[in-house]
């Protein structure tokens, strides 16, 4: 029997114990262990392996689940009758859905408590959806349209939609006719079409980091490897990013200049130019995530980097689910030339078209104005939450925290005095009624961080101060226990 | 300069001259080709490499296109300025996305005749729609649900639909949870994500041969290779799946055993059983395509693969774009134990979540009883136009010609009764104003074929009869000139 361990910097491999596992179910299942024969005992093949004892009983326990051995106290672990297997093993996964598993694990999950005041979600209020006037104009699109509606969309999406986005986006300094527009399934598909064109199963990618979580989930999903490229106030570490893009094994880069998740950032038009111009020299695209360009609410807007692209290497995404609400499942994907023809046949390859009548009740809720009414009421509504959410950290938070200050979006990524594990002070927080994203969450590598983002998607101003003073406190405590530990130690 | 071409018998490589183009490119974006560096001269390049000199001038045509070289006549083609390459040419596209494009590319083009007759499509007449009954209960979703309807919905969608979906299933044989259901974003999606779960790029999938041309976008466009099981009239033909499944490299079966498409042929339940015992003996999973369940129109139902399968490995794939309409884009998986979990991973990394208000409509519209009513309507304009269709086969077609006879679903597939290849055939056919699909597009190889499949999707009786008479007519013509062309030679 032969295991090899998979250990890479660059990637997030599966845990040890999973490909342990993996490995001795591959070779029961294609017979070249059978039934009957006994696997190496716990303790040998942890020495073997170099690995811990736990780990390899772990793989063991995993392997007795599934039914494809049996153990017995004092006899030992032996592999099951094919029969019995058969009916109780599961078939195997492709190791890249297995690491995909691993990494939701990771995911924090926040219990559901009634009075927990939720600043770690970036899914917009339901309280501000217009829900309303966005049925009224579903309702009227399907009496105009009838059935045609309820056909296939084609994998562009609808035109009168994407003429209207055309003419949003012109304004907003990203010039592109209808044609150069690719509507998806919200942004996250939107990602994961744009890192399709351009790189495949074990090419590397350039990430911000830390980067949306969902961002890695893609790259993960996808069997790409993150190329992390540290982030510092101003934007991507360029030097580090002309480092990165001049592997060739890293064929795009994915960044979100504007309103940064998680850190709420927004780049100066020095910092775009210089970036597009490394990408240029290293003849590297460029995906912008744009996913809240129309929740600025300070500040002056910036071109995008596909408004100050010259050479057709930047795709952008636009999304509807941060502005308006999520719930249409509506993005869009600007590119050009071969790309837009490149994306077309990805999106039928994936789903074939999305449903017409959402895009058609968008379009019309355009038109009528309604959404640049609810933008407008949308900015007022962030810029008071921002500032409450400002003002009150400024209060509450222990002496040397640090904090951003977004011109939009809903995100403010803060820094503690001491390297205190916010993951491990999530579980305090919890217990204390207040909810927020843990920094390892936005690493790659899912790496421990004294950071953590705090939004102000479903919290009101009343809630946020609530929920600081509360997050103060815990902070405050860990760090009275930490300085304590300290102590005790150093006596 | 190296530049190796790939030619694979198993899956269908990027076309020669793009092979080529791509490789070059790749030099002179990492500089291992400067700016003026002479290309060596077409005829070199084209003995070399052992291919035609218009392959190498087709590939440097797309080169001068792209702006990295400049071709001037007598002088040969050399590599541009960079400054000049970076401002026209685009970000280099993914080997694998590259062939994506150039399978859609093979699909033929229907031109848009007014009077043609339309047997070429699968998509269901819109005339046939309820439309408005579904607009009605969309409304009544949207004013009873508010808000909250327009929240991300969760990868696994809609408990209500998942709830009515594993009570139907269950009726028809195939007895799963609520929480064993996982909707999706159309069949396409489905697909897509059940094949991620076994397998990942330069894995093989057992497919049949002919199959569905949109399954073969989806393996292509996963990067993953297709191992074709050639159909027979009974299903795939058992002794070669055998032989398939045994391969290492091939880690999942697609198939379609009921209304196959494209053949209409549906399996008995001896060759169900005999296929899941190979598929078990092998430890393989099957992906199962029920996509037209609900439009049997005659014989007696068989329970699904999914519903005879004891040992969980069968993930089975339902959808409501053929019996009801495509537009509203919901698909569902069935599958068991691990394969949910990493189901709903997949589906998280791929877009999140699908959209609320049209499953909560859809879960309506079957409690309302409006499902299977137009359930009951749609069986009945089913037989009427397969009878009408199968009638006219029999009085027109040239004797010699063969076809199936579907027991539900839309789709008949035709045997010519001579080696004509029938994409040839198609330009007639247009030119006569009945579209078909010709049998080339459901080849994993895109081969030659004789067979086509006709639909009585779109058409209604008199339409199936007048596009029988055009097509006889054509293919009558056809036989007469290769007959003549016979002759000819021999004379």
């Amino acid at each position: 029997m032969r295991i090899t361990l998979e250990r890479s910097l660059d990637a997030p491999s599966a845990p040890v114990y999973q490909q342990i596992a993996t490995q001795i179910r591959r070779e029961i299942e294609t017979e070249r262990l059978r039934f009957g024969t006994r696997l190496p005992p716990i303790r040998d093949l942890a020495q073997q392996l170099g690995v811990n004892r736990d780990t390899v009983a772990q793989a063991y326990e995993q392997l007795v689940e599934a039914g494809v051995v049996e153990s017995t106290v004092g006899r030992g672990t032996f592999v099951a009758s094919p029969r019995r297997g058969a009916d109780l093993a599961q078939p195997m996964l492709s190791p890249l859905t297995e690491r995909l598993l691993a990494f939701e694990r990771t995911r924090p999950r926040f219990g559901s408590g009634q009075d927990a005041v939720s600043m770690h979600t970036l899914v917009p209020d339901p309280a501000l959806y217009p829900a309303d006037s966005f049925r009224k104009a579903l309702n009227r699109v399907l009496v105009e349209g009838g059935a045609d509606l309820l056909l296939y969309g084609g994998p562009q999406g609808s035109p009168r939609l994407r003429a209207l986005l055309a003419e949003r986006l012109g304004r907003a300094e990203l010039h592109a006719d209808a044609d150069e527009i690719v509507l998806c399934h919200g942004a996250s598909q939107g990602i994961a079409l744009a890192l399709r064109l351009f790189s495949e199963a074990g090419d590397a990618v350039a990430l911000e980091d830390p980067t949306y979580n969902n961002a890695l989930g893609a790259v993960l999903g996808l069997g790409l490897r993150p190329a992390p490229v540290p982030m510092r106030d101003a934007g991507l570490d360029l030097l580090a990013l002309e480092q990165t893009l001049a592997r060739p094994d890293v064929k795009a880069l994915y960044t979100i200049p504007t309103f940064h998740n998680p850190m709420g950032t927004t780049t100066s038009l020095a910092h775009r130019r210089a970036l597009l111009e490394i990408a240029e020299r290293f003849g590297k695209p460029v995906i912008e995530d744009g996913y809240e360009m129309d929740l600025r609410f300070a500040g002056r807007a910036l071109p995008p980097l596909a408004g100050l692209d010259t050479s057709g290497r930047v795709v952008h995404l636009f999304s509807f689910s941060k502005s308006l609400f999520p719930g249409a499942r509506v993005g869009a994907l600007t590119a050009r030339g071969r790309c837009v023809e490149a994306l077309l046949a990805l999106k039928r390859a994936t789903d074939l078209s999305d449903a017409m009548p959402l895009q058609a009740a968008l379009a019309e809720f355009l038109v009528s104005g309604d959404y640049d009414r609810h933008l407008q009421r949308m900015r007022k509504v962030l810029r008071a939450r921002c500032e409450a959410l400002l003002e009150a950290l400024e209060q509450e938070m222990p002496e040397g925290t640090r904090w951003t200050h977004p011109e939009g979006g809903y995100q403010v990524w803060v820094t503690l005095p001491a390297a205190l594990d916010t993951s491990e002070l999530l579980a305090d927080a919890v217990a204390a009624n207040v909810l927020f994203a843990p920094g390892s969450q936005f690493h790659h590598d899912g790496r421990a961080s004294r950071c953590l983002r705090l939004t102000f998607a479903m919290a009101d101003e009343a809630a946020l101060r609530c929920g600081v003073v509360r997050l103060a406190r815990v902070v405050r405590r860990r760090l009275k226990d930490a300085d304590g530990g300290v102590a005790e130690v150093h006596v």
